[in-house]
């Protein structure tokens, strides 16, 4: 089966978050990996637009029980009915978690695939960070400036 | 976005379910439909080594955390980490479900795409049947005895 | 930790099935059993209602992310936000599971509950019935015509 | 129905966060609240055993599919099967969030609760925090010392 990464990112956000989730899907579609994400717009519909431009397979992991806001780039939906909860059901789905951006439920992903642990969390860009009691940064996490570097990160194309 | 076909039944299934499985999976991939499946063997290895055989494109919907047991002719796992409430993700995101053959698993995804509404839930083959306090079939489920039948009672191609 | 029975049932019920699980929720507070069950009305809040008069503990687990429609009897409100997939969070927690009338989400918490194993289901009363493919009653799940008998089958009071 | 309050925190804990979320357990008990949690040992043992040395009514929300696991001092243990996604249903389940404490699971479910929106989340003691790029708190989340500073912040008892 192929490698699975998934993306996760915020709803709505600015440029910059869509340049880099969309060429981090051209990428990721570059080297036949199938991407996992949200379904929804924002970071997940960048993602989406740049792995299909490169014929990628993109699947989507929608909260709603039916197809509803899917986005145009999507190979797939999968209409999971579960909410929120549905963001664990993504970043299980991935050999690799790349967080794009900052929301709450974006930290959620970041949150439950460091949580699952044996698997590479890359946060890519300026997002949201978590630290410890006295600001330091936590171990585990990963940061890239550029998609090049976060797939480097994640360690799947050694 | 493509339409895409739920079809579900027991991990452990006999000659009979097996071919009936593979020929709706084949049938499907013919008409460019996603299939939807539980990810395992038996029925969901048979519906998904039939599309395959055409090229098709087909998910397992896994009960578990990882990737452990998907079956080798998946196009993509998610691996839910939800256990059998799985089974309702998989009915949620078919534009139709169709049952093949009988197990407690199986009937549970039958009554949850009937309890959904609105999409065509069709049983393929002798599996086993609800029926009401005077042992008399309920209105709305559909029985088909071929593959090709199964299609059309789905009504997605008219 | 107390013993604990799944309840499960319609959203709309007659006047026999009310009856039937509010006897059933009285007995279950009177032997101190804790009540799980759906949340809403019908024979959720017949049941709820019964244990409440006998000043029994009733948890609700609702399919929605927040707890409206919660019943008004209920100790406890579970806002899940996993919809029907709920269903199988009801069956995972009862040490046994009495089903009383037919619904399509009954069944399907029926068929989870058998899927799962290893605890007695009973049906209460003239609900739907699974039959196989030559119409006869599947082996495993028990009937009562009784709250009472219900209970005894349940085996839990020996 | 009762208030419900949903306490999170790691499986292990310190002497300090165990104190504060045995603290915490007590007062939400004086007051009537019934306690949220995930069932398992650490801050979650804490807070059940803080309540039940009042009497106070625990739920645990279990990620497995039965109740192994569960602590001594729940009244109830709802046994999800969902996994890690059941940090969802806990905080979904609370009329506001307390989080005692750091680790990924707990971090998820601070960020859930944020998600979620509309009911107050506070952080009691020194738990991780999460920061925006600039390494500034984010809006909307409230501090608190101790745990009758963090019923004060909740707003539920004015």
């Amino acid at each position: 089966m192929a490698v699975q990464v998934a993306v996760c990112g915020p709803a709505q956000c600015g440029e910059r978050e869509w340049d880099l989730a969309h060429e981090l899907g051209r990428l990721l579609a570059e080297r036949g990996a199938v991407v996992i994400c949200g379904g929804h717009g924002g970071v997940m519909a960048a993602v989406a637009a740049g792995a299909r431009s490169r014929d990628g397979l993109v699947v989507g992991v929608l909260p709603g029980a039916d197809r509803t806001g899917a986005g145009a780039d999507l190979s797939v939906a999968i209409a999971t009915g579960i909410g929120q909860a549905r963001n664990a059901v993504i970043v299980h789905s991935g050999d690799a978690v790349v967080v794009v951006g900052g929301s709450w439920g974006t930290f959620s992903e970041l949150a439950l695939a460091m949580r699952r642990g044996g698997v590479p969390v890359v946060q890519l860009g300026d997002g949201w960070r978590p630290v410890d009691a006295d600001g330091r940064d936590l171990p585990g996490l990963r940061y890239a400036r550029t998609p090049a570097e976060a797939l480097d990160l994640t360690g799947l194309w050694p």
